[in-house]
């Protein structure tokens, strides 16, 4: 079953039918004031922080699902019937719907009796603000004498007193129409920004600012009071649910298009709300705004094009992969639709991945915010597992163990992404900068790549393994136990990565005995890992606080995990032969038709010993779903082992483009990643949760891009190095590197996977598969003859 | 506008429209188990603590209001025509509809196209679950093919994941009909206590475990698409959103009439799901439990009865404030459908103010709940503000000041909760009992009171009065600043009636030093109020951090506060002149129709040096609401003045039985106190915030039965002095003290308010007016004529 398409252009994903299996949404931002809004209008904003500064409501876990959001409502007066062009929320059947979500902005445009609506939303780029466009035409032989009622609920502020502490909350807010700004404007001490005001050029005839007026007791969304009678109320809040609720009067004679448009956002005091009114109110300053908007976002995607034979791999690489790697760097996994935006802060883990996806794009902002977010580290090592941006603080999460309060993994990850910074620019600039502790003290930042090596030998277990402290990547397998020495394999095999990345780093920096240092303890690790941690046909996971093995044939559950042997290869840790093994293991036990599952089998009971992993069902995020941000790991060992039609296989096994005929199983969005896929020992298998904020953008943006097209970025050029199915023929990629533009066509006329015969840049062959970097503000063609 | 009234009986205040304001509602407890629910069927049900126990989801904030709940769909199989027997959550139009609220139980019933339904909801005395009795009867003249569909959604346990961690929680937690045990099983890891499970009595057909698969995408609890349909899919939840939905087939001839029974709850495991079943199965069993249910409840309520010529006051005295009176001292301020449930835990100062309410009914359940809190005082005499009874664990709350990390008043709170206890029952040995300090140490209950007032010698500000802390009893009165010097003159007085109080006590325990420090301080302390906090017609309220006065003449805004006047006549501060005069300010400047506003004039912007109360719309709140707890404050104080009149006008103002006529404007239920009224300053004048949980409850009771009514324990007997309004000629009340029952009949034969002319027991007159305790479990008439 489809709910609809990708446009010709790929730029829109167009969904035909409102009833999706669950909201498909959309991220408006210009990276500070965002909104979230699904296909039928739901969703809600919120300024940098979705915690401390919520604008507007929402309910999770509500039924009927997705609301609040953006309403509108059209009343006609001569027949008092009342309907949304965006069918949420009154649900009445409409004609010719269409959601159009692009970049940046959504469309949703509708046929009701004769009138139809199209409604365009977008975030401006420099105001923090939202617009909304209402283009309403009287497709009827009758003039049509119209209400046109606007709704957003306001949440007050603090998303977390907003749910909790009603009784105080609801008694220091006040929203009033105010006839100065012919606005209406929401405040309250807390509200240390400024103001909140929602804005309608239209005619108003009356307003609402209290929910209770507006909706009426006992009634909904679905059928307001003042809906239905046809008028608002002029209501003022002072205390309890604001709201914001303009009724326009519109009469449109046959064939006439009219165009209202609404403005909800911030400013900072009453006399600045009419300078932005003034800068949005008609319909061609939307356009100027608009046209900007899509000039950021064309500026963005170009600098990475492909053209293969696999069209829908083209939308996904040309728009769509890297649309959603730009909204996880801005948002991390801090607020979506599943994520409440109340419960964490931006994951340093979490973000240093996030800059894979997006490095070769925005370089200048990723060296910004990797500056930014190094400040969490500790003097030892350590870093803080979240970070806060409207505060500037670190943090850890609720689940923290006291007594391991560190995340065994997380330094590491800085290092991988300032190392592929590095190969991206060549801006070695960026190790000299420096750097405060969290203690106070400040380093360069190579100083803090190295306390991160550091942390971990100096936190190693009892089999010589990191310890996991309260968790690694899996941030549920916490290995938590008397004597705190749970250890984890899949660390290992990162450190031995970050060591081999370091001494490439210093190497670089002519830091000679830092370069041999690192090698030196690289090359004991790999032996260590290899001797101590081999099961025979793969690699085991970890050991828990007593010492037993997880991940081996050995165990009950979870005899076989994904991770270590995808980093067994990633990090050379692996021999070939056993980088065969190991894959070929998973091939054989992990692989299923929706994509490779985290591990096998699934844990049957609660294993304190192993913590959350445990406490899942059967199928379900860590404990055996397809957890798709791990699956690009496992494309990118396949391309390491030559195996180019194993790694596209699993490509597509978990690209959203493939979900769309499926959309009633796969259930969230095909234009964009999920967390993860219901595993096959679930009933619900095939099913999507979690769209949008995982780490699988930029992975499987990198597994793409750099493995198997295999245009891949090394401290001094481009690695020409593809790994792709058999049944290419050719393809082109136009990339910007380093201020000059290559124009690569790769022709494959052997249809193997891999090695290259011949490359010839600008008309001359060259010796070996490393492209210079010209930085030379030019094009550069480069033909690719594999073989 | 009217929306119910109380039953003849008293005992049951019925409900005749369902479109109530707001929820009135009940709570359904045993003290451990609790169910609230409102009159349409709405709430949620928890075991012993709403955020770590929670059972059903209630969603606050919701439209329509009031969602979930406890739900019943019955369906006509031959029409598809649906509708709910309690209104919501169908919301379709009923005839006969009643909800009538009574002891610990709710009924229900309607009649919708000739099917009467009558549903009885309680919660068993021993059983940790809940009963609904469905009796539904056809009164048409055609026989009836009914489907009866049940309904609950489960939170996940802990209410805080429920709404924050949706990606976590939902993926760990499953619901399934179990064949053997005929109930469906709510069950995860983290559900220590055991299983949660719903059964039903009746012939089931189908039932659903999963949300979306009974209620369907999109649709809401108005119109689950499995009832629309009229089967269930035989769903399970592994993961999601789990509910128990069962469906019952039910064929009635006309005139018959059938019995379903639901049991939600809790157990221990499998086998004792079946056991608690047996014990509910049939309507005669649950007659039984009823029964036991109501026995317990007319003990209770037989300690204390009064019969005056003001009927309202008997119902409210006899039944309604007591019920109260119980849910306070069971809940404290911990969960309402205003108190989210998830924000605090029980209030120390709120405790000891809720036993007032209950001790001359269930004096050895104080005794043992005072001992239990007591051990939250810290050696330095200071206490945490608040007590989680599910762990035991005391604690601070989020607003706490880390400077000034405690309550000015707390600990003083808990003198007043013991001498009262000590008065009711003469039961010295509580003082000798060991109570832990916080950090272990151990000292009798007796030292645990001296510590108190020792905290506050220690803790004095500049000008000689009790440092506020984070706040006094006006918990948003935060009188911050660099200096920490805020000082409260309401501790200053509660400071002097708690050191006169323990006086009383060391005398009667022998302890003459004591007792002549204590009077010593104690006048040293009433002589420092009059010379330095008497403003000239008022006693000001407090000094700021900088010295300034709060509550003078000389402020702008807050220049009379409420509480330092009642408190100055309370606490004997007040000579009879000031007080006098300052209870006259009160009458001049704080009296309204609904009441006494706790300020005068409201704060009209946010003073930072003031706090939290500064930041409440004007009208609301502690920024000039009509704060029903403090109004039973200015009843004693009259009374002490010997000013019935007044004493009983400030007692009509905020009692519920006043607001039944104009319910439209009060909001709240007519049969229970609301915490606040707003005040004259808002708009919205009159309406009535957060029933039920509310110190007005106890302190209510207490100013009624004590100081109006005028029979007061002492030490040694009970005091009759009644100031009572001129017009009563006479009233009766037969009260429980110390194993005797007094059967006393005041007469007024000259239509004063106060003034004993001669008290006649067992046909003796006696010398003064103090009845002794004889202790004999017997009867005794007295009678009392008033000159």
């Amino acid at each position: 079953m489809k709910y609809g398409y990708f446009s010709k252009d790929e730029r829109e994903y167009i969904i035909t039918r409102p009833d999706t299996p669950t909201p498909w949404i959309n991220y408006l931002s210009n990276g500070k004031y965002c909104a979230m809004i699904s296909n039928t209008g739901g969703g809600y904003s919120f300024y940098v922080d979705p915690k401390e500064q919520r604008i507007l409501r929402y309910r999770y876990n509500n039924i009927p699902i997705d609301r609040p959001g953006r309403y509108i409502y059209i009343r006609d007066n001569d027949t008092s019937e009342y309907w949304s062009p965006t069918w949420q929320p009154t649900l009445k059947k409409l004609e010719n719907y269409e959601c159009r979500h692009g970049l940046g902005y959504t469309g949703i445009k509708s046929l009701y009796k004769g009138i139809n609506c199209n409604i365009h939303y977008h975030v401006p780029l420099n105001d923090n603000i939202e617009v909304w466009k209402l283009e309403i035409k009287n497709e009827s032989s009758k003039q049509k004498n119209l209400n046109i009622f606007s709704y957003v609920e306001f949440c007050l502020w603090d998303a977390v007193s907003d749910q909790r502490d009603l009784q105080y909350i609801q008694n220091v807010a006040v929203s009033k129409y105010d006839y100065d700004e012919k606005a209406i404007i929401y405040h309250f001490f807390s509200l240390k920004n400024g103001l909140i005001f929602f804005y309608s050029n239209g005619d108003m005839i009356n307003y609402d600012c209290d929910r209770t007026s507006f909706i009426g007791n006992y009634h909904s969304e679905s059928n307001p009071i003042c809906v239905e009678k046809g008028m608002c109320n002029n209501s003022e809040a002072l205390g309890g649910n604001p709201i914001a609720a303009i009724c326009n009067r519109l009469i449109l004679n046959p064939n006439e298009t009219k165009v209202l448009i609404f403005i909800l956002g911030l400013s900072k005091n009453k006399s600045q709300i009419n300078e932005i009114i003034q800068r949005y109110r008609d319909p061609e300053l939307i356009e100027i705004s608009r046209n900007q908007l899509n000039k950021r976002w064309e500026e963005y995607l170009e600098k990475f094009k492909v053209n293969t034979p696999d069209e829908n791999f083209n939308l996904l690489i040309n728009t769509w992969n890297p649309y959603q790697c730009k909204t996880t760097f801005d948002w991390s996994r801090y607020v979506s639709f599943y994520e409440t935006g109340i419960g964490r802060g931006i994951g340093f883990r979490d973000f240093n991945q996030d800059t894979l996806g997006v490095c070769h794009t925005i370089p200048e902002l990723v060296r910004k915010k990797l500056l930014i977010i190094a400040k969490n580290q500790f003097e030892n090592g350590k870093v803080y597992h979240l970070y806060f941006p409207l505060t500037g603080k670190g943090g850890f999460p609720d689940y923290i163990n006291p007594c391991m309060n560190f995340f065994g993994d997380d330094h590491l990850w800085m290092i991988f992404a300032v190392n592929n910074y590095l190969k991206e620019t060549g801006d070695f600039s960026i190790l000299k900068e420096k750097v405060s502790y969290v203690e106070g003290s400040i380093g360069d930042l190579y100083d803090h790549l190295k306390r991160g090596i550091n942390f971990t030998i100096d936190h190693l277990g009892p089999h010589g393994f990191p310890l996991v402290g309260t968790a690694d990547w899996n941030d549920t397998l916490n290995l938590h136990g008397p004597n705190e020495n749970g250890e984890s394999v899949m660390i290992a095999m990162q450190f031995h990565k970050a060591l081999l990345e370091l001494s490439d780093i210093a190497r670089e920096l002519n830091l000679i005995t830092d370069n041999e240092k690192y090698l030196d303890i690289a090359e004991k690790t790999k032996i260590h890992i290899n001797k101590n941690a081999w099961d025979g046909e793969w690699y085991i996971r970890a050991f828990d606080d007593n010492g037993a093995t997880i991940g081996s044939q050995k165990n009950e559950d979870g005899k076989l995990f994904l991770n270590t042997q995808t980093w067994a290869v990633m990090s050379k840790v692996a021999l070939k032969e056993r980088a065969l093994q190991c894959m070929n293991s998973v091939r054989e036990h992990l692989v299923t038709e929706y994509g490779i599952k985290l591990l096998n089998p699934p844990y049957r009971r609660y294993h304190p010993e192993l913590g959350g992993l445990t406490t899942f069902i059967p199928g379900l995020k860590e404990n055996g779903s397809i957890f798709c941000h791990t699956n690009p790991w496992a494309e990118i060992a396949e391309c390491i082992l030559g195996r180019g039609d194993f790694a596209y296989e699993y490509y597509k096994k978990i690209a959203p483009t493939t979900k769309n005929d499926i959309a009633e199983i796969h259930e969230a969005e095909p234009y964009i990643y999920s967390q993860m896929i219901t595993g096959n020992d679930h009933p619900k298998y095939g099913t999507a949760k979690n769209s949008w904020l995982t780490g699988t953008a930029a992975w499987t943006m990198k597994a793409a891009t750099d493995w198997i097209l295999g245009i891949r970025p090394e401290f001094h050029g481009l690695i020409i190095d593809p790994c792709i199915p058999t049944t290419w023929n050719e393809f082109n990629v136009n990339r910007h590197f380093r201020d000059s533009i290559y124009n690569i066509q790769i022709k494959n006329p052997k249809n193997i996977s891999k090695g290259i015969e011949e490359i010839i840049i600008d008309n001359i062959t060259v010796e070996n598969n490393l492209i210079p970097a010209f930085k030379d503000n030019k094009k550069h063609n480069v033909i690719v003859i594999m073989g």
